[in-house]
């Protein structure tokens, strides 16, 4: 078990609060760290922004958490996973995880005909990042990107039938009439909270991996001792825009009230 | 009839590709002067920052605009109109011409019930603006803030079933039952190509009335030499991330074709 002056920190970088719903497994899966958040509020959505511009942006973001400390960086950004994984491993000293490779995994395990459908934003299927990642398993993927999910989350319509029929509109080709995909896998932060909406839209047996829980599991597989601790994580966070929003749209991420807040400026 | 030789030249300035409607406007109502467009698609969306962030970013744009020869600049950006007016005015030393007084003005004087609903993004809504620039005109606004729609317009489902939907959730309790309210007014940029569903969806003795074309309008009356002119206005396109999406995107709202886009670093 850690001992207080042993807990490691391990920093969470996303383009804005989606990246809480990989911080809430993790608090789950590594309860012996600490923790920092940072949100790029002020630059989201890094989903329709191209390779060059998400690099720059994620590279000062992580900088500032390896600058503060953070022993491991984990990257809960999909797109910036997607298109600038390389640049960010290269612009930091310590350890940098990903979700793709984790969530990719997660999903050629659990399935049984090794056909995959992935849905992400934009930026993230344009980069074929999960299909990449998947056929190294020898599964193959189907990509859709699903633009509207992320603004209907945000619109806190997480069970609203207008957001049903949005997920049918995307989904039915790619699910039914014959296609033998067995798997869903979520590739955007936002998507867990559609999670038990999206049960419903897609038949009963394809299984639905969500990359925020399978990365939580490969920090916790790395990070054995901290799976157990006596006191609970202490955790700050650091935002780029207006923190009184951060934390009011960050607290369904999280699935737990949100503390301290501080803004960080970004540019000089 | 302005000569080759006098064109001015007229600076729009948005925070993405919405803007284009505005300009689209300005080649019918002032085909007589030359045009920059500046899009802060690296940036965007500004609807959901705060009002720091948006001055900071939109000041950086409309000296940039001026540097390159605007002698008036067009802030077709809602968000930034009702968040930063006042700070853009002071960073340069042209004439501003807002989108947001021109659409209350129009609204107002279409306005038999002095009643309006105002409908934009939540920071435009947040800020007032458009119920503060009303009541100069003794009309009193209710404003709605409708997060779906811009998705929704990029996603290309300006006339879609489920679009339709979004639209009576948002808007039937403003509209209908015993409201007095008889004009709807378009308050960002993204809306006018939701003109025709809007249309379907309000009752019919509402009128409707679109910041774009007001704004025009308003340039048009101060500019009245450049009503008429014998070539066409040049235009020269900048973003500040993907110009290959900036030109893919921007079609449909300027309803012609774009050139040459010019990629520009506001950072270091």
């Amino acid at each position: 078990m850690a001992t207080e002056n042993v807990r490691p920190i391990i920093g969470v970088f996303d383009s804005g609060v989606g990246g809480l719903t990989v911080l809430r497994e993790l608090l789950l899966e590594v309860p012996g760290a600490d923790y920092l958040y940072f949100g790029d509020t002020a630059r989201l959505p890094y989903g329709s922004k191209s390779a060059a511009t998400v690099a720059k942006y994620a590279c000062s973001a992580v900088r500032y958490l390896e600058q503060l400390g953070a022993e491991m960086v984990v990257i809960a950004c999909n797109t910036a996973c997607a298109l600038a994984y390389p640049e960010i491993e290269r612009c930091v000293n310590v350890p940098v995880m990903g979700v793709i490779r984790p969530g990719a995994e997660s999903a050629a395990k659990a399935s049984h005909t090794k056909k995959v459908v992935v849905i992400a934003t934009e930026g993230t299927v344009g980069s074929h990042a999960y299909s990449t990642a998947l056929s190294e398993w020898k599964v193959s993927a189907q990509e859709k990107a699903c633009p509207l999910f992320v603004p209907l989350v945000e619109e806190g319509w997480t069970d609203h039938p207008i957001t049903e029929q949005v997920a049918h509109v995307y989904l039915d080709e790619l699910t039914r009439s014959g296609s033998s995909a067995d798997v869903l896998l979520l590739g955007c932060t936002h998507y867990p909270l559609l999670k038990e909406l999206l049960r419903r839209v897609v038949p009963p047996q394809m299984a639905i991996v969500d990359s925020a829980e399978s990365t939580a599991r490969s920090v916790a597989v790395k990070m054995q001792r901290l799976t157990a601790s006596v006191t609970a994580p202490h955790i700050r966070f650091f935002a780029t825009d207006s923190i009184e929003k951060f934390r009011r749209t960050g607290t369904k991420f999280l699935s737990r009230e949100i503390g301290e807040v501080a803004l960080v400026n970004m540019e000089p």
